[in-house]
């Protein structure tokens, strides 16, 4: 089976003029030579005096050094007015030294920039359990800030890229009472963990006018419906992060509640997040498709997001993508084995596209292998999984296991 | 597909002649063509009069015809008389037919044996949602019971293989008041799940004599001990099932209780069944190792349950292991990523076979990379975890993912 050495599916990275810039928010990268020479591996990102940020970490229990240390900055007031990233070591796993470590890298930035240490986020991707390089990172933060600048999304967007073969950015436009409102993101991952070049990180920046507030409320559920839907191989980072700046440089009304200006502005963050996501899951390590899982008539949220996992996550399932097989009882399977109380396989109907082979839990009798062959062919690929025991639904994307994925994986420090 | 490029890890198949017998229980095979000319792929167990027989079935909701059969049939009555077991369909996703034909097949032995149909258990492995083949396992089942023997427990054994390398039984003999009680079972099965050639299945008979009531109480604390305890994917059949066949022919006393007698009988079945669901993980697709991983110090069994096996279904860890890379961060962020509340990484201790790599939640500093490469290169490795949260513990064996994994299960229908 000669393969594509990773390409990704139907991803192309933006052009910078495609990225609106975001008023108040400055990006700089540097060189540092924390991995490899020539290779950019530092950003910083400078906010101005008044932007609320909001951010939504790894819920594994391993969470490296930065992430504490980025939630305690968090805590500390949510006037931030820095972002400094480094790949090449994801300082997770270092403990009391990992800490002290991110937070003498936040002072570097702080001093440079004349502003608090505790105003400053760190984060890290890379290799795990070694030391993170401060001296080099140190050398790379003037550089970096020498090169701060409004116009750079797409820069900033390569610098943080680790084993992803595409920088990932987007942007959206809005109008909010006649304002211009603009959201611009960039992320960055190819596994949901991978600790060698470690991570999942997405940081979404907007002009928009909106109390600190109701940002919070806004960024969870814009990483419910995104980037807590995507999964490559099940697994979660300790260093991943999302953060959404506001900058409230647009002149709409402040948005203090969950009005229509609200709903307008989640529209676009979702727009902006969705891509960002997807973006990931068709840079994934090996993928060769791109699967989406819709899943109708749950009861919650919860119980559909549990069947999309279990089917995109078991390997049997993915290896029958990669392979273009319609081997739809491994999806059935999958169903049966998610976490689900009291669930009737009888009612379960199931379409591969808009060709229906399972019927109330058996194969539907107008289903032929030949038509599950043809679709199984085609890059895109969408799985509708229809419950029929409520009225909830959700979506979940992924990828096919792919010999490449145990290249990547097995062989990448090497 | 051809295989086998897969070689089992340090796993042969027994002699005949090491396989003890066991009064009171029959075996016979037959080809009956049911996907391959010439091959082994049907199995009757006959079972004299008075015997006991439990069993313990998958937990997939979407269970298989011949799952459902046997459970009703186990609970209408406990002295069983026959199993009937077919590889090549696993009757799968195959609704009311398929629950229709796998009672067909019980009456079609129940016919030849002059017993009831109630009293025969149905099994099936091999491609799911296609019919089963009533018409061919009709043909076979007189053959099969005119070969009928006591001492046929390592063709029985080889007659249920599907993708499985090497035939997989193991025996043991203990003495019981003076009385020789002899264990003996077979089991196949190469990933937990595999639809195409599905499922794990083991049968153990014994000439102990004991209760009903105390063969259900210890088959579950068997199951529990053993064939809960391994996982190639992470992934549970449709058709997994596990029997053991108590034929009360010893002249020890009845086990009425859980005396002395149950834990001497208690003993030689885990011994057995170890073996048995070990012998799967050595013959796992596409596996060059075999790992055990024993995570001590835990509140409850569960809980160390869900550690062992978070780590020995990341694909991250399993990658790492197929490639000798000590890249042990991932085991820490697998850890990490299991579902314990309040779990406090930094009392987490690690080992490598003997060598400590995390200590207190960090990388021990006493730890050397070569330490790693040179363990991580042995084709048995050993984890060592300790919670340092209580006092529970529990083992759980895997394989490592390889390309094979992927070949075995992207191409086998092609």
């Amino acid at each position: 089976m000669e393969k594509k050495v990773n390409m990704p599916v139907n991803l192309k990275a933006p052009k910078n003029d495609e990225l609106y810039p975001i008023s108040g928010i400055q990006l700089g990268t540097a060189e540092s030579e924390i991995r490899y020479k020539s290779q950019k591996d530092l950003l910083v990102i400078s906010i101005d005096i008044g932007a609320a940020v909001s951010g939504i970490f790894t819920k594994n229990k391993f969470m490296a050094p930065p992430v504490i240390v980025a939630k305690k900055h968090l805590n500390i007031g949510r006037n931030k007015r820095a972002l400094i990233v480094n790949t090449g070591s994801a300082n997770a796993g270092t403990g009391e030294d990992g800490i002290k470590n991110a937070r003498v890298v936040c002072e570097m930035v702080a001093n440079e920039l004349s502003i608090n240490a505790e105003d400053v986020l760190p984060f890290s991707t890379g290799v795990i359990m070694t030391d993170l390089p401060v001296d080099k990172i140190g050398k790379g933060i003037p550089m970096a800030i020498k090169n701060l600048k409004i116009d750079n999304w797409l820069n900033a967007a390569e610098s943080i890229m680790t084993t992803d073969t595409v920088a990932k950015a987007a942007s959206t436009r809005i109008m909010i009472e006649g304002e211009k409102v603009y959201v611009t993101g960039i992320s960055k991952g190819s596994g949901m963990i991978e600790p060698n070049m470690a991570t999942m990180l997405g940081f979404i920046g907007t002009n928009a006018n909106i109390t600190q507030g109701m940002l919070d409320e806004v960024i969870v559920e814009i990483a419910d419906n995104t980037f807590n839907c995507i999964t490559v191989d099940g697994d979660t980072s300790t260093n991943d992060s999302f953060i959404i700046i506001a900058t409230k440089q647009s002149n709409h009304q402040l948005i203090d509640s969950k009005n229509e200006n609200y709903y307008l502005l989640k529209e676009a963050l979702l727009e902006t997040a969705k891509i960002l996501a997807q973006s990931i899951i068709r840079d994934g390590e090996g993928a060769t498709k791109f699967i989406s899982i819709n899943v109708h008539d749950g009861k919650n949220r919860e119980e559909c997001l549990s069947v999309g996992k279990s089917i995109a996550n078991s390997s049997l399932v993915k290896t029958a993508f990669f392979a273009s097989d319609p081997n739809l009882g491994r999806i059935l399977a999958a169903i049966g084995n998610s976490p689900i109380e009291l669930l009737d396989i009888n009612l379960i109907d199931v379409f591969l596209n808009q060709v229906q082979f399972a019927k109330s839990g058996s194969l539907d009798e107008n289903y032929k292998e030949s038509m599950g062959v043809k679709e199984m062919e085609n890059e895109e690929i969408t799985l509708d999984v229809y419950l029929r025991r409520g009225e909830c639904s959700c979506t979940v994307w992924t990828t096919d296991l792919s010999y490449d994925y145990i290249k990547i994986n097995a062989e990448y420090r090497s």
